[in-house]
């Protein structure tokens, strides 16, 4: 079938069958019946999650569909990582535009391969989804396997516990404000960053193409007292395991680990907002007790993950943010909400 | 929080709050965290089937919110009848245009209550999804169980199987078609059809809130060799049965079974064509051998659900519709397909 420059409209039919229709080795059944039907191993609970990405709002309209089918899966991911499941299994809904499905399979090929170099990465299986014409529209739906009573949920912290994040905050935030040209230093403020090629080039990955922490996730179960990932910004998702584990929290800023790119910006007050309150990070953030941090450690080692203690949790209510002469950091906004923002 | 006449924006979170976080009782950890945590029962497998609503597409925009709460369910709900799993849970993702969150909560109230009134009939759990801003899209997906190897698959069909279908066809298409002014009946073709107001309101029920044929396709395991639901028009979706199965079909288009409204228009050309070819039916088409009649009829009478025998599976390929004398009944279109029609 070649389209390219062609009038042939795909039908839904054609669209699953080229693009969306791969070997699923771990499925009983798998696309082209009503439903899939797959089997959970013995002693182990399903962890399920769905994220929806809608063009102009997670994405702009002209992203690379391969850089795009990778970030909806990888969100998805992201979310296995946090409750130390292993995922296994995905479905994928797509509301297409005309301009996608009539025009030329290349953007449906591109994302197709963007989506399954993921997959295969994990080892999960495609097993079903829908296909539609409308707004661009993605709906990933993701199932893993955790021992049963085993996954990290957000409020298991405890007073005592370290918080650990891994990898670079931030990042994704100061990409997307660049691309919104929202860097404007002002004069006495912060020096005009110019930012080499190689560290937009990293800027710009951390937005399109996370890296969900999912091997990292799976090792933490028996360790960490909670887990979340990072999507809406820290503050917001530390303060959902405060919320949910009834606790407080103390945060060093300069304990977070900053890129070369962050760090040119640092301490601009978009800097901070972008380190603390970005969303898209997709990293874990975790507690431990005092007692593991050694293992923690080792884990960042094996790795090979940085694995940074930025901060502890106390008893109480309330998030507070110090930086380096333990002054109280304050920012505009606490994170990121779909509605608000 | 009242918002009727106000300015307050609903944040996501005030949104799952208030909107969609009900009791879960079938399932470990529900909405609140990463991921929703479930264990299937032993010796099931699951069952899992997405499906995505777009606005225009699948509704009109100012459709009923109640009745497309319960549709966004129901034709999900339909897909687990025809593998034969019982629903056990579901996630739902919405995005939601600024009308909708802005103005006012009515919409979310009633869409809200359509959906859970449903799934509270069918004791599914809603356990997770996503809210986000956008064209209005909602995407459901639905997990349910099924005895271990014995769910029910499009690829049984066999020569000697009875093609069995539930309840009347064709409806939700006609009542589409009186909604886009398209039945008009050529002068000495067939007589203008007037519908009484009860006649016009059950064909509006049946494209608005179609009754999915839950507990009919579990007591089908064991009994259909295959079954799938009509939501692409009867002749495509058997079609698919054929397809997976290898195997032929003769269909009698008099023994389906046709409502009030739809004999009032029979045979006009668009009223075949809804008969056979409309989408959005939900019902089940399902094949059993001629041996095992009695219990179909069974079935029917115990479940209170119209099961019409309404051709027979042979050897070979393809499928043929005849007329009352025997004739060839031909259709202008086989089945809806989202880029297509």
């Amino acid at each position: 079938m070649d389209l390219v420059g062609g009038s042939k409209v795909l039908s839904e039919f054609d669209i699953i069958r080229s693009f969306f229709t791969r070997s699923a080795p771990a499925t009983v059944l798998g696309i082209g019946d009503d439903a899939a039907l797959i089997r959970p191993a013995p002693g182990m609970e399903l962890a399920i999650s769905s994220d929806m990405l809608v063009s102009g709002r997670h994405f702009f309209e002209d992203v690379d569909p391969y850089k795009l089918g990778h970030k909806s899966l990888a969100v998805n991911l992201s979310d296995m990582a946090a409750m130390g499941a292993r995922p296994r299994w995905a479905t994928l809904s797509l509301a297409l535009p005309e301009s996608v499905v009539q025009k030329d399979e290349s953007w449906l090929r591109a994302f197709a391969d963007g989506f399954f170099a993921l997959a295969h990465v994990h080892r999960v299986d495609l097993i079903g989804g829908d296909t539609t014409n409308g707004p661009l529209n993605i709906c990933v739906t993701i199932i893993g396997e955790a021992p049963e009573g085993k996954a990290l949920r957000r409020s298991g912290a405890r007073a005592g516990d370290d918080i650990w994040v891994s990898g670079y905050l931030g990042d994704a935030a100061l990409a997307l404000a660049y691309q919104k040209k929202k860097i404007m230093p002002k004069p006495g403020e912060v020096e005009a960053a110019e930012l080499e090629a190689a560290e937009l080039e990293f800027l710009m990955a951390a937005l399109e193409m996370p890296i969900p922490r999912v091997e990292l996730g799976q090792r933490l179960i028996g360790l960490a007292h909670s887990a979340i990932d990072i999507s809406d910004g820290l503050l917001a998702d530390l303060g959902h395991i405060l919320e949910c584990s009834r606790v407080a929290a103390v945060v060093r800023i300069d304990r977070i680990l900053r890129s070369a790119a962050m760090e040119k910006h640092f301490p601009h007050p978009l800097a901070i907002e972008c380190l603390l309150a970005g969303g898209d990070d997709y990293e874990l953030c975790f507690t431990v007790p005092k007692s593991e941090r050694i293992k923690v450690e080792l884990l960042s080692r094996e790795e090979g993950i940085p694995l940074t203690r930025i901060g502890s949790i106390e008893e109480g209510a309330g998030l507070v943010v110090l930086d380096s002469a333990g002054r109280t950091v304050t920012t505009r906004v606490k994170g990121y909400d779909h509605f608000q923002v």
